[in-house]
């Protein structure tokens, strides 16, 4: 029995929601975009915007063009014994890769295109009242949630339904992959740039308000909201998403015997972690259309009652096609709500996970409290607490993490722990939607006090932007869960393959193996080097910017008093050329790094370089965002008015804790979910191309036996 | 044939370094202590010191005392069934252990003792030159050098004599472990305590110089660097030598087929290690008498050449003695050579290590240069620039150790991985010695300033202080580099007990199977929370210390004219009693994690948390060490004169990652060195106990599978 006609459902669900984005990208773009220094404003940021991204395009599009090439001669050329194919070909994985990164790029296109103009029609609806600007905001965001799950659910059913080999969905994987790492590398430098470099000189120096229009880099920070959090956001979880997917049915097609019933069974569930998606996506719809029905009075609790309720009604639809696949494969159901109960405990850790970020990251609660006090004894104590309580902040989500897998792997083997990654990832389009809300507000907010709307309007703009901000806390940790189990899924489908393209190779990733060790080394110092070569980017760039605001404000002191506007162009020059140059070195690295391990040390050496990589990325990953964000709402906190308010020295301090803890939580510790999964898929897709050298032991590993 | 008649010429050496440490320490305590004044200080802090010690010994002693019960009853619980023996008592281990405890604990007490009668001596010494007070600086640190590995080789060989049992000296090496970590983490958040306390408030708030007398924390400050940086540094390193050649006895006495000659032969190569550490004795000595012949110009280059004699010379007596093994070995005279070239290869790396660190912390270089640069723009850009070259500098050493541990393992296996870690341990009588001289010239600094010592003697202090410096650069790398090549050790020796006592158990550290995985995971994440934990303990006290500093200006302004002392006890109170408070969880951590892990994952997955503490450990030990000294030296380079020199704003900013980076590299960096010898030593005395778990698969491993 063929069970693809199942895949009719998510294909279904995959157009919806395209027809669905589109839809709201028109009803966003009907709104009135307010008046005419509003539009001018928006007018920049638009373009800014669509000039970063074009020239990042272009690099992303010769990127793609070699890797392509690659791909085409490199994965497949070696046969059982190991040796050299000559002339195969891999036509069918270079396609799906270059769909993949059209896809990818396709959909955050789109959802940033909507965001630019989104932000100057949310702050004229914020003049009509809180409910109206909450939902322009909302469906803006909710055109780039919708985008990524519609492309990446067409995308992957498509490609399967032609052709039925998971390797091929690999491909399309690795294509979305590659445009992550660049959007959300060069999103997060870019955005940082800015952001760093408008505070440091505007904020510190000559204490103008956030956002304020005299600020030359203001259009330029503003921009960064969007080509970082909102297109490089979504490209991370389109990346984690699909992934996630890919991962288990890798390992549903090489598994040897983990399903009791016929071979037929097998497809079934090969699919099913596409059909849990779909219902997921079914889910997120949903409760967006909750959302829009319901009156907001509290719009963080709205976003975040809509994550609950996708959960919830994930659970539902994810039930029921349980139901029908169980009714399907004879011998296996049992199986069937095993891996049912794997993708609820996923979720679950999932919304634990960002529970726990939250508490980390919250000023009500105990450890954003104790750095805001330590504020009060200076600017290194501020730094100490954070940076400590970022480090705490770890334990409790790797228990989570540790707890989801092992739960899942008792259930369901490796492939348990698979799905528990897709159930986690399954209700992503309410997570993007979430989390592009945030910048669109980000930005209405700005462009109200650009465009004279008065007090009240900005104060509404501003309740909806820290609504961004609660949903955020909880969206963020949720993000890095997912990618972590999702590596974790495809660090195993990675070993079941090297054990299936090459049997003779003993694989074992012992850490008794001199190779392994010095796999895992590598692969646990990688993330902490790739992090910090992104802060000092930012650092690096940042300080450019600042060089260029001082210059300006020098120059011309008539932008100080407002009579001349501030050269933007050129600020926004410097984060675009920023940005662009200093993405390659890493982006090279995580491509590199594992194909060098793998040729010198081998396959096992790989995969424990793998391992390594995954856990202390996870380490990295939420330190840099947990005492990010407590930094950040630790000096919220102060301007508040608590513990000597704005203008204090308590408040410079937490200025500093706020600057250090931005490229920590918006460039460095979301890129490394990229990095890591890049580097997975850069292992399982090179495969047969590194078990050439030294017959899959490596060049050197044969000598450390 | 019985080669133990070896072990006298350790044992002589060993006797030799006690009575040259007690002559050195007469020959110091002969010195004049100078003025009143002087003496005065001097005895605020030696009674500061002895006052925290001996607390410190009592809490300790309960430690020691429970942890001998655990040892008495629990490690040898079990038979090759994995079977409770009812009355079994281990107590050859408990009482090696409660030896190795005592004689730590003595080592550093007399170390100790001299350092604080030292500083005043060198103080005064300044008053006649240059060379008059390095000499009584570096025979001061020369006491704790010699003492360290004095004590260290007299009891190996006089227990391996008695019992010659690898086994039993595992438990002496405990002993050591257990002393380390209460020094290591008490001395380091002692004096940064004091340190960060007495900056704050005296350098930031009421601009006081360093050492200034009218500062209440002054005295608890040079208290501070004794228990710290002397008892503390000695105690660690003591840990490290010691564990390093149990390493390699355990692996030797337990390795089936390394050797391939006679069973004789296997003794020969578990005193090697005892043998080889001897010669480095030797060589430190004869290095010891060539920097005191030698004419000092400079003292950082004398204190260095030290080093790179004593590492010479130890090539060549480490040469002899692998000759005359050589020549009693029948049939392994190879091997013989390929471990003398592992030591030498180890040697080498601990030196490049050291050349590494060097080059990250040195404001002639480039990275400290442009953290010096990031301080004028700003607090936070400080931060984030020394932030992310401390986590870049971790990579050159990593692929040192990385390498070290191939050679090592491609010409003697697992036991040349462990003789590359004692080769690196050999000269520790020459590191300690310089590690000591810091603090002792630091502490002369301060009291040749508040003994009115004038300008000059002031200017000759510093110059020796500055040297201490340089020297603790090369150190530092090389301490940390050396104990992740002990651990390393450990853990391979680890390996082999769990095989040898439970060789039913399919003991594979597989990072496929989920056990070892999570064992992995949580092993990456401790050292980071055990950092944390410390730097924050170091900021809650520091935080009291600022309170009660400010109190005492503000209640008596005479203190700040110097018409009245300030009340130094109180300050030395707060240092003394946070410091014990706070050492007790992370202490109470690193035993009972490795125990719980076992209990509840089994051996494998114990094994894969100890490689995933050593290689996250590595990361967090060699990024927080040169962090913080990029900090520290890019502060002098700005007081130097440079970027606007002493009370810019730039300078401020200099201070501000100085004060973060002081916990980083005095207290957490250098104590996760002695966390990583704990556990590693922990899960390997309580084996039997682990094993009883699930027939060493664990409580929950079986479930796992």
């Amino acid at each position: 029995m063929d069970y693809l006609y199942l895949l009719i459902i998510v294909l279904i669900a995959g157009i919806i929601s395209i027809i669905l984005a589109l839809y709201f990208a028109r009803m966003v773009l009907k709104e009135d975009p307010g008046n005419e220094k509003m539009v001018e404003v928006s007018g920049y940021i638009a373009e800014g915007a669509k000039t970063f991204v074009k020239v990042q395009y272009k690099v992303l599009a010769i990127f793609v063009l070699v890797l392509s090439a690659a791909l085409l001669f490199l994965p497949s050329m070696v046969d059982q014994n190991l040796r050299l194919i000559p002339g195969a070909l891999n036509w069918e994985q270079m396609v799906a890769y270059i769909v993949g990164s059209a896809a990818s790029m396709g959909a955050g296109y789109l959802g940033m295109e909507v965001g630019v103009k989104a932000n100057t029609r949310a702050a004229q609806a914020c003049t009509k009242g809180l409910k109206k600007g909450f939902d322009v905001s909302f469906f803006g965001g909710a055109v780039m949630g919708l985008a990524v799950v519609g492309a990446a659910l067409i995308g992957i059913s498509v490609i399967y339904w032609v052709l039925p080999d998971p390797n091929v969905i690999l491909g399309f994987s690795f294509g979305a992959s590659s445009v992550a790492l660049f959007a959300k590398c060069g999103g997060g430098i870019y955005t940082k740039t800015a952001d760093v470099g408008a505070d440091l000189v505007g904020k510190a120096e000559y204490d103008l308000p956030e956002d304020d229009p005299r600020n030359p880099a203001s259009i330029a920070d503003n921009v960064g909201d969007n080509v970082g959090d909102i297109a490089g956001m979504g490209s991370d979880l389109f990346d984690s998403y699909v992934a996630s997917i890919l991962a288990a049915m890798l390992l549903a097609a090489i598994l040897s015997s983990f399903f009791a019933g016929t071979g037929e069974n097998r497809q079934a569930f090969i699919i099913l972690p596409i059909l849990l998606s779909g219902m997921g996506l079914f889910a997120s719809l949903v409760s967006i259309f909750y959302i829009k029905k319901k009156k907001t009075e509290d719009p963080g609790k709205s976003l975040n009652n809509g994550t609950y309720m996708a959960t919830g009604i994930f659970i539902v639809f994810a039930g029921l096609i349980s139901l029908i696949v169980s009714l399907i494969v004879k011998g296996d159901e049992l199986l069937v709500w095993k891996v049912y109960a794997c993708t609820i405990a996923g979720l679950a850790s999932g919304i634990l996970i960002g529970f726990i970020g939250n508490y980390y990251t919250n000023d009500e609660k105990k450890p954003t409290r104790k750095v805001a006090e330590a504020a009060q004894e200076g600017h290194a104590v501020v730094i100490l607490s954070g940076f400590s309580y970022g480090l705490i902040s770890v334990a409790p989500p790797a228990i989570g993490i540790a707890v989801a897998m092992a739960v899942a792997y008792w259930l369901a083997g490796v492939y348990g722990v698979a799905m528990a990654a897709v159930g986690m990832l399954s209700i992503v389009g309410t997570i993007v939607t979430n989390d592009a809300y945030g910048p669109i507000c980000d930005n209405a907010r700005g462009i109200a006090e650009q465009g004279d709307l008065g007090e009240e309007v900005i104060r509404t703009a501003d309740k909806l932007d820290s609504a961004g901000n609660t949903a955020k806390a909880i969206t963020k940790g949720f993000a890095i869960g997912a990618a972590n189990l999702t590596v974790l899924a495809l660090l195993f489908s990675f070993s079941q393959e090297v054990q299936a393209e090459a049997p003779a190779l003993a694989y074992v990733m012992d850490l008794q193996n001199v190779s392994v060790l010095i796999g895992a080394f590598i692969g646990v110092i990688v993330p902490a080097i790739f992090a910090a070569l992104l802060t000092l980017s930012v650092q690096r760039n940042a300080g450019k910017m600042v060089r260029e605001i001082r210059r300006q404000f020098e120059e011309n002191p008539k932008i100080l008093t407002g009579d001349e506007a501030a050269d933007f162009n050129k600020c926004i020059a410097i984060a675009t050329k920023g940005a662009l140059k200093e993405l390659i070195f890493p982006s090279i690295l995580s491509i590199l790094t594992p194909l060098v391990i793998g040729m010198l040390f081998g396959a096992a050496a790989l995969g424990a370089f793998l391992a390594g990589s995954i856990l202390s990325g996870f380490v990295f990953a939420i330190f840099m965002s947990n005492a990010g964000g407590s930094w950040d709402n630790a000096k919220k906190y102060i301007e508040d008015g608590n513990l000597g308010g704005k203008g204090t020295e308590t408040h410079k301090a937490a200025i500093t804790g706020d600057t250090v803890g931005d490229p920590f939580k918006d460039t460095a510790g979301p890129s490394i979910n990229t990095l890591l999964v890049v580097m997975s898929l850069t292992a399982t897709i090179f495969l047969g191309f590194i078990l050439l050298f030294g017959g899959g032991m490596g060049l050197l590993g044969e000598f450390l036996l």
